[in-house]
């Protein structure tokens, strides 16, 4: 009996609680089923002509209407892509290469994905001028200084709606109105990776012209995304061949990974309030248990300026890596900054651009939700941080 | 009991035969199980430095072990891509961009998959010069003329190891020997997207640089394929951003698909020798089959230096979709021409290099098998064609 008692307590303590949905989520169940039945019964590719192609053919429409109307735009307006690298990269070179005649600047915040940031290094390689937009210290944009900077030579405005370090929320739809009243040939690209699912975005009323999104940071499957590219908008290809999609995507399309894509989309949006809702709720529990914290500070700024699944604070004295590991010893795993840069252990370039301190940027960890987890693992993740926070720091101190 | 005995006719009669293998394979169970083990239990972002993504990882490093292993290269020269339209356009666009400064002639054969004309039409666009390698009536590269062209000012030369309408084999290791002898500075890149898991194929022996492969061709998940870059060649990325992969190749990576991808290398060469000597045993059936009937003529040169798993063939006085759709009815899946280029109704340019009437181009249809094909469906096909190619001339006729 003892022995027995002992399993059920080791079990429960090592349950694991996952907050790194910033950085992948759990696909799930509906997710899974789409790939299943694409991947055994209705294998074919959507370019052949026969019976299996066509019906292959019928999930990628479905698909592009499903994805459509959590936009409100039209099907040809969607794009699928391997995930939110190819969308952004494509979205970034493509419009360039499409109105390089028109001019050769490209604005966007300081505060940028790598997969912004990096194909417009490329981008200014090759002969275009790329300027950062600065953000103040709870990572909004500089609203006055970006109209400064929307002169004629601008072609193309990048931003990104929910920062997926700090969560902070960027308004999209002035930053998008002012672009267009000032540069009217301008382009506005919005990176909506972290945002897709946490907020209903309607392009056409924001003025955005192309936006991505990525399907595993919602319980779609890696591998998967999508850009928006609103009627009208004419950009080069970044992948040329077959003619798929219309020829601006091409490639034998990943029915499978589509099929699962639109399923997590649909799903997003489903009891969206009661989802949004109680990840606010985790989030405001969390925070408001490491404000009594001593040596804490929750970045960003309101709440109503933050994103529902991010919590980002540092904890002074404490390197980032070190209270991950103690976390993931508890079976709470969260983020060093994000994860979407692989093993890096500089301070990011949204840490360097918000942190008061280098100290600060260097002892951050992001905890990011779904709708899956619970209160239950909040109070215990605040448990566990009383306890070890102590620990750290002495330890630190010796 | 009559209803009974109807049934059973009925569903013998329609009981698929899917030649369709060139055009996208049905995922094997391997395959299915990797990719669901790692849609739920190993879900983690690779770039994560907590267990979960360590655990992702891990597969990472175990899927390019086994895919170097199957070429006889190390793991480093492995890059995982969304599948072969990816790999295409960024071996050439990389290479390209890579080599600009050395001369600006890229070689290919005028035989080639869109996903490889298509990215150097963009690359004329850009200022390169791109020749055509002639090729002869059974879609062999005219080797005189390409030494003829090989030139100082080439840095580039693509071919396709078979060729996915007619299966003819490219002797990748001559044209490779050729170029790295008159042209030491160029790069060769084998489109090796029907090729690989028919042939045992060692990039390093045969002086290929870039290599790339699509795992849907062989019972791999759709949306995932590998460019193989030799160690110590140098290409720019196509997709820039957080670092992944060595920075080679940017984006989360696609560890379910990578699972499955890493999977179907693995079976691909098992049992290699079986597989492909059933699979040629089915050709030359279907072929001697079509050889006894009037107005069939097969594409293609002696069986030596024809893939395994390839039968083109013409059917006078028939049209391609009309034979297309006619065995389809009997649940015998086919392809007119290849199924890589959406819906294209117009002759390929395989066909128009090689077909000596235009007539010919029109009216033919290609037959692609798996090992899971059996002589049976080719001895079912056979009848079907014997019955419907009458029928369908007398119809033309009219």
């Amino acid at each position: 009996m003892p022995d027995n008692v002992f399993h059920i307590d080791f079990t429960i303590k090592m349950k694991e609680i996952y907050f790194d949905n910033s950085a992948t989520t759990k696909p799930s169940q509906r997710v899974l089923d789409a790939v299943i039945r694409t991947m055994t019964e209705d294998y074919g590719n959507p370019s052949s002509m026969h019976r299996k192609g066509v019906e292959a053919e019928k999930y990628l429409k479905e698909a592009r209407r499903t994805i459509a109307e959590t936009l409100r735009v039209t099907d040809k307006e969607i794009f699928f892509t391997s995930g939110g690298t190819e969308s952004n990269n494509w979205a970034l070179t493509g419009a360039a290469g499409a109105l390089k005649r028109r001019g050769n600047t490209i604005l966007v915040t300081e505060m940028e994905h790598p997969s912004v940031s990096e194909p417009l290094r490329f981008l200014e390689k090759s002969g275009f001028c790329v300027k950062k937009i600065p953000v103040d210290s709870v990572g909004h944009p500089d609203e006055a200084a970006l109209e400064a900077m929307l002169t004629e030579d601008v072609i193309l405005v990048s931003a990104m709606y929910v920062n997926n370090e700090i969560g902070a929320v960027v308004p999209v739809d002035r930053i998008a109105a002012s672009v267009h009243r000032h540069c009217p040939n301008a382009l506005v690209h919005v990176d909506a990776v972290q945002a897709y699912g946490k907020y209903r975005i309607q392009p056409r009323k924001s003025g955005i012209d192309l936006m991505s999104v990525s399907g595993h940071k919602f319980h779609g499957p890696k591998g998967t995304g999508f850009l928006y590219v609103r009627n009208g908008v004419r950009i080069l290809p970044l992948l040329y061949g077959g003619g798929q999609q219309g020829g601006m995507r091409s490639g034998t399309e990943n029915v499978p990974g589509i099929a699962g894509l639109a399923a997590a989309c649909r799903e997003a949006y489903e009891q969206f309030e009661e989802k949004t809702g109680h990840m606010m709720e985790l989030r405001d529990r969390l925070e408001a248990g490491l404000r009594e914290m001593d040596g804490v500070v929750v970045h960003g700024g309101d709440a109503e300026t933050r994103a529902p699944h991010i919590v980002h604070a540092a904890f002074t004295g404490i390197g980032s890596e070190v209270l991950l590991h103690t976390l993931e010893d508890r079976g709470i795993y969260v983020s060093a900054g994000s994860a979407c840069s692989t093993h890096k252990r500089l301070a990011s370039p949204t840490m360097t651009a918000i942190a008061a301190v280098k100290e600060e940027a260097v002892s951050s960890v992001r905890f990011s939700f779904s709708e899956l987890n619970t209160e239950e693992e909040i109070d215990r993740t605040l448990e566990v941080l009383r306890e070890v926070i102590p620990v750290l720091r002495r330890y630190r101190a010796h």
